[in-house]
């Protein structure tokens, strides 16, 4: 038994996205990381090892020079895994080459930017049998797991309709400016063709799928591109056609001045429904057509077993966004660990490859409907 | 000075809607009930009347008999303008008739079942230069109104963004027994070609016209009749188009388990954002680009002139559902007498009869992008 | 049957209370105004009566003119009660002479000024068998009946702790200005020992003997006046005893500034704690041993039959102050109605002359502890 | 520059506080820990070190044998400093014994079980000049910075009325099973004079005077001991009068039957108040005198640059209870690192010594006055 090795693809100083995913692996004691390729820039990759307290030589210039030299390390010393906390356009590359060298992944999301790299790498995934997560962090929330179990156990009946939302203001504020401070997330390129769509939709897509156990099949999307010289999407409405025949909407947005990081779910059965917002996260407000109204806490009353087991503190102290995260991690190297004692779990608690093909799927799928003046594309034509 | 006086069409005993328009109407001591229609048994409207202490000879067992007798009776003793609490398709017939006959009206929503019949009564209002009142009680809130003050000011910037939902569930619960409790609303005959989008979908329609000062130009709706042999829609998610150019989404439902009365817009500017929640109608949140969240209150700091007047009571002091009612009939009562004392008020604020004729424009607009599956339809295409 | 004939003592226009007991009155049809003493200025009586559309022979300048004069009029014509809406020390003289005379009473609260006026209220009361209601209007609101029906029927155990907080701000936004505009407030004389004790503080300690079924036995007082020159308490912390042996805390201001009208009272017990607030108050928050929170609702799920019969509207449109008072009204002229036909209520619900006296005991023990740096006095002491 | 090395008495495996110390010690990747005495058996404190990846010989027996064989390990390798996360009576010994072999002290609250030994802690601080962390984590958190911020920018003016409740329900669940599960915490050797006092009480007492800048001068105490055989108190309601004139209520309790760790903080100054709520942390809720309620929110709008500086994530990404106590742990880490550097920072922002004394004043305060039927004790008479 030792602590999983990890090393790190991005997240040089002043990356939010490296400082979270280093804070979110590294809180449950069962994973260090060991190395990175922090930066294109090896001076500023070693740079970034430094203020890590890593050893220089471990910090590479290159994803691809990570691989090839940690591969030559023994077991026990060399890293178990990836972790890709890159721009969008820079997830499928490092992810191919880390898969095809016998590493397995853990991915921030959306995936990849085209469909066809993201089922390159499910059939990678497929092929080696490797170990592949995805950061839909959200699913890692004690009360969205709450909320599933609750679908799971049929307890609010048959699932009819969803409400999802997911707005940020931070662009509002930063136009203008936007080009400046997060380039690439404005830029097709390195974003893809989605904007908003990669950035939260995803997110949304992903947690109603968990929630409800049914995919959205088919969408029909109006999406506003707000802010003059806007190329990519930052505000949308969409309808939604779930493959159990539940029916809904979505609306995002990065231009909903005033919002911080509002993504709300509402989920409504024939017995029951459910509510979870992001930024109240340890509330799940449960409504029941014979009952009144109850809020589940976690660690609380009336908590599956399994929901409770994700807990690192008793009830009334509030967990967050980097304990939610850290769950993707714990999960995963519960997973990774259990595979290494040759006893793999049967069914890991984290976004898998698939759902990463699902979540570029949307997006091309959204943008594709826009275009068609908000027409029905189905997520499978993709 | 006088109070001024009303006669009812509909209300019988039972009656929700009936009971809440004479409380709300007499709440301001400015109008008393004189006569009524209440059923279309002279025996139970003469039950009615009594119960209301109203003499026996002012409870008739029509609105034409009434209409005909009141005229007879001398300025002052008589009526002076008739209020409709009827179920939908009743509506038309004495507006029509009372207009014709020289009474004001006071009218519940959805205002006619087809747009024909809107326009006819907007083409006697406007000839006969009497008052028309469309009960959309929701604007009655102070805190709706400070939402609409808001953006006339200018203080949320371009409005950008709509979300609006209106969702209850009571149709859940009364699943299979509808047909006998609440009839008239599942019958296409009586409830008009929508069902949930006649009943609460114009609410949401008029909130938004109400608080942006825009109108819904175009829509794409997907709407549900969940249950076995549901005929009228009870469920819907729909694409907004504005003619300021904001887009938005509305989701409607009396399916929605749980829900009790959830009617909720949330409004997005380049300046600022606002939610208003109706089941927390005493609160206004409000979201900024460069200030922390706002919570206006009504006759809290910073309520605008015109909107504290609104308020009944100091602050601290809920005022709910029948208040917001009785501000509609208050407005309509202030018309009213200026009218009679020939000082007529400039604006008066309550919905019209232009309001009335967008509302069954709405639900035809609906039903009709429905049927094309979610295909966009102008309003002004009816 | 007719409707119930009230004559009003006090509520010239302009004045607050006057207002709110004219449509709590009148909002469910059971009761009219037909006479007042509404100012000391006949004249001034006179016009309020004229605005109220009152026949002018029955505007009174005082109230001994009222009684004696409604005295000599026919059953059915007279008034059948009388209404006390003036400062507090104008309540004990029309109170006791109205009983004495033969006529009901509804009267504000603080019920007398000293002790011993409260005793001899309640001993007329007893002897005469007439009516006698205080408006402890909260206690009026569906959610607080649900509360006080959960404490009986023993869903929350043996009550163990109690909290209870009423604070204001209005008082800190008029310093200075105080004793222009609401001049008997900071006056002893009028308003009797006790300032915030006497407004509010009265308010709080009938709430938690209504819900809990339990009186205050002894209490320590620590009060404030702040602010120059002030006499009379304005603020004041509290420990409380009550008589089944449960402690617990009292915190009253009118200078607590920003809040509203932020009256909060929870409830501990062995199984199960509720927790209401006056802002928001048709919710009931409960929380228990071995269940989540639960939410009720007037009109929900699981509301006792009794509290459900209070709401006039279906969940989810929102009752008020002025309903929660016209509540108490309610059960008034119920009761009234059952004395008139000979079938008398056995258990009306509304707050009675032994409320009032134990009102102003509160008072004067609050007053005396903090006179002995918060030392324990028992309210009977007095 | 090289992370710091902490050693740990107490927080052998299961126990709660030890746990949380290594997360939030460990997050911001400034410590490591490297050795600890977890258990007073050997065997025991090996076990705990081989789940935390410890070398064996760093696992000692007795914090004795700890800080006597690491001192003599070289600088840079041998432990900084000592973290005490034991229960209430194993406090003093280690602390003092640390200190006295030159080892900077971060000890959990309260600080020692008597005022005598917790003033040998203070002053043998003062003359090594060692560093000494308390762990109030509350204050941790960024609104409850913000909160500070506020008072001492002066924007609520003078404080004057301040309520504090600090409740939770767990112990009542465990009724008869609480000697089983937690011991010591009802055993006044091991716990001291205090139960719920130095439990939860102590954190009330220092949430009040970090925000307020002021100190509990004098309480009056009425305390509970409710349950069968009950020795130590577990709820109490008590006056406060602060330093600065103002005066207030708190309520404390581990029966609150139903409340998680509800630690509700309510602040009046004469121009503005400011509401924070353990379980609702990023929300600071804030009202004036003259302005619409604010509510702040971490790395939002208007946040003072110092506290903005706490957050790791951005807004509307909720940090919670481990972030809070890990910006104890930062803030200590940041000091002595200064310290090590010779660049000592002027104000380092954590709990104190003297918070120490205080609150350990304060039980002894408590204790004393309830025993006295709530007579007022001034706590510098201990």
């Amino acid at each position: 038994m030792r602590k999983l090795r990890m090393g790190m693809v991005g997240g040089g100083l002043g990356s939010f996205m490296g400082d979270v995913h280093r804070k979110a692996s590294g809180l449950d004691g069962m994973i260090e990381l060991v190395c990175g390729a922090f930066n294109s820039s090896e001076e500023k990759s070693k740079e970034t090892g430094k203020a890590l307290f890593l050893p220089e030589e471990r910090c590479y210039g290159s994803f691809q020079e990570m691989i090839e030299k940690e591969k030559e390390l023994p077991e026990g010393e060399r890293m178990d895994f990836v972790t890709i906390v890159t721009p969008n356009h820079l997830h499928f590359e490092p992810a191919k080459t880390a898969l095809e060298n016998g590493f397995h992944v853990v991915c921030d999301k959306p995936m990849t930017l085209t469909v066809e790299e993201a089922k390159t790498l499910e059939k990678l995934v497929n092929e080696t049998g490797l170990l592949f997560a995805l950061t839909h962090n959200y699913t890692g929330n004690a009360m969205v797991k709450q909320a599933k179990a609750l679908v799971d156990h049929g307890e609010l009946g048959e699932i009819t309709k969803i409400q999802i939302q997911y707005l940020q203001g931070w662009m509002a504020a930063e136009v203008g400016q936007e080009a400046k401070i997060k380039p690439w997330r404005a830029d097709p390129k390195k974003s893809g063709v989605g904007g908003s769509l990669a950035d939260i939709g995803t997110h949304a897509e992903n947690l109603v799928s968990y929630i409800t156990g049914s995919e959205i099949k088919e969408l029909a999307a109006d999406l506003g591109r707000i802010g003059e010289g806007r190329v990519l999407d930052n505000d949308g409405s969409l309808l939604l056609r779930l493959s159990n025949g539940a029916k809904g909407s979505m609306s995002i947005s990065q231009m909903a001045v005033g919002e911080e990081n509002a993504l709300i779910v509402k989920v409504y059965g024939s017995k029951g429904s459910l509510e979870w917002n992001q930024e109240e996260s340890t509330k799940l407000i449960t409504k029941w057509i014979d009952k009144p109204e109850r809020t589940f806490t976690p660690d609380g009353n009336d908590i599956y077993d399994e929901v409770r087991a994700i807990s690192r503190i008793p009830k009334g102290h509030p967990e967050g966004y980097l304990e939610a995260f850290a769950n993707i991690y714990r999960a995963f190297a519960k997973h990774l660990m259990s595979v290494l004692n040759n006893e793999p779990i049967e069914k890991p608690d984290y976004p898998s490859v698939a759902d990463g093909v699902r979540g570029v799927q949307f997006i091309h799928a959204a943008v594709e409907s826009d275009k068609q003046n908000a027409s029905w594309v189905k997520l499978n034509s993709f």
